[in-house]
């Protein structure tokens, strides 16, 4: 089986790695717009090979691993150049976008749309971790819009990643991942830039930093060149969960600043509901 | 050594372990307003001995770990029972209101405020676990109001337990940890407040949730009555983060809604630079 995966980062480099290891037989060529990503994959044996946007013509599997913002248009003119019997699919965080991009495309079903919820705070090929994939969620969008043979071929793979699936519309998922993965970038940036605006003027604030602040601002160590594009693609859902977000904060403000201590501790105990919910996930 | 803990929960339930396992000589008498803890307690062998308030007559070390809102009382009532040479310290992540309270007590000198920088979300005597306080900061306030022997014998047992220690006044502390800690848990309540809102509407949402939401929602199971007396004793501070947290998120809303992405990306970029100053925090 030769896979050609275009942008050979932290997404990329980790199916390079979790389908070597569970398909030993597979080549994996790569490519990146950054040549130096793609030299120090091949230095890291991350890939096999190093090729070129033409060589997917070649591949029975092409992933497509790059910012949401150039997706579409690398899947474009990846699907000009493949044979009928390969299969490509895409890994990113918006799907609405991509999808109605290529509706028309002659080569629509050699595409599955996919959106791996896996993911670490780092980039490039170093963050490459064959691990990445076992035991997370994969959503697959607009499924009967590929063919069997393709669903089946990606299935597999999948499965041997041991990724567990989700099918569901694009609409549908650019709304709940706006949720769900999209705010708490967001809430993670900001509170990391309020805290260095401060630490400007207050030196040895993160001296006293711990485990709990740590954790919560850690997605704001993410690859801003991979989330402004998404915050672009996904504007209206992420401006919908922003809103409601500010809101609930500035209640939680003004909850403060009238000493209603008795309902800061109720709306506390009342999300504390969360804790069930969140089983399973780490 | 005799300690007694008052209030055996996460904090206290982790230091009768950890003080156990260093000190293995020492004595572990554990005290609780709610009569389940204590028991629970003894019968996982976190506390040797059951204790009652007057028992801190006979003891070496007196570790208050309570909310902050009955810590102060809690405090003075342990200084009119001691004796002379008891050491009596907190664990406290609000400092100013409880050095202002023991101010002028007649045992101040016997007293160390303390607030170990370490904590997990969950709560009570099972949670207790013995490294809790391995490698984290301590930070100590008004150190030279405490008498040299029994400083001296504070440092002693953190030393053992292996925390660094900084020294702050008790103003500069609540003022810093409100940025560094308290901020951090009220961003994460209300990210799980405003995801658990639209959970009602839209079911399966969280079954897209991947490790980062998982992180940064993370403090959001922490224990509502630790946290509303916090957030009630540090209310000026807490409520100077949260008005410029809440302003930088509306900033960045504006900055989507006016599509300016460069300027996104170049927030991002900027706030990246937490990268550097985590390192070693985990």
């Amino acid at each position: 089986m030769k896979v050609q995966i275009i942008g050979i980062g932290l997404i990329g480099g980790s199916f390079a790695l979790a389908i070597k290891s569970a398909f030993p037989e597979a080549e994996i060529f790569g490519s990146d717009a950054n040549e130096a990503h793609v030299k120090k994959a091949k230095e890291l044996s991350v890939i096999d090979h190093l090729a070129k946007a033409e060589d997917v013509k070649n591949a029975d599997v092409v992933i497509v691993a790059v910012p949401v913002d150039v997706a579409s248009q690398v899947l474009e003119e990846t699907l000009g150049l493949i044979s009928d019997e390969t299969l490509v699919f895409d890994a990113g965080s918006t799907k609405e976008g991509i999808c109605q991009q290529v509706a028309n495309h002659p080569k629509r079903r050699n595409f599955l749309a996919a959106h791996p919820i896996a993911g670490t705070e780092f980039s490039g090929p170093e963050a490459a971790i064959p691990n990445l994939y076992r035991d997370k969620t994969n959503i697959i969008c607009e499924v009967e819009k590929t063919a069997f043979k393709l669903q089946e071929k990606a299935l597999d793979i999948f499965q041997k990643l041991g990724m567990r699936i989700r099918y569901m519309d694009p609409k549908s998922h650019d709304r709940h991942i706006a949720y769900v993965s999209h705010l708490s970038h967001i809430s993670s940036f900001m509170l990391g830039k309020t805290v260095l605006e401060k630490e400007r003027n207050e030196r040895d604030i993160f001296d006293l930093a711990g485990s709990g602040f740590a954790s919560t601002v850690r997605l704001a160590k993410s690859s801003p060149a991979m989330w402004a594009p998404i915050f672009q693609q996904n504007k209206s859902n992420v401006l919908e969960t922003l809103n409601e977000y500010i809101n609930n904060l500035t209640q939680f403000k003004e909850l403060l600043e009238k000493d209603d201590f008795q309902e800061v501790y109720q709306e506390m105990q009342r999300t504390n509901h969360i804790r069930t919910i969140l089983n399973g996930i780490n």
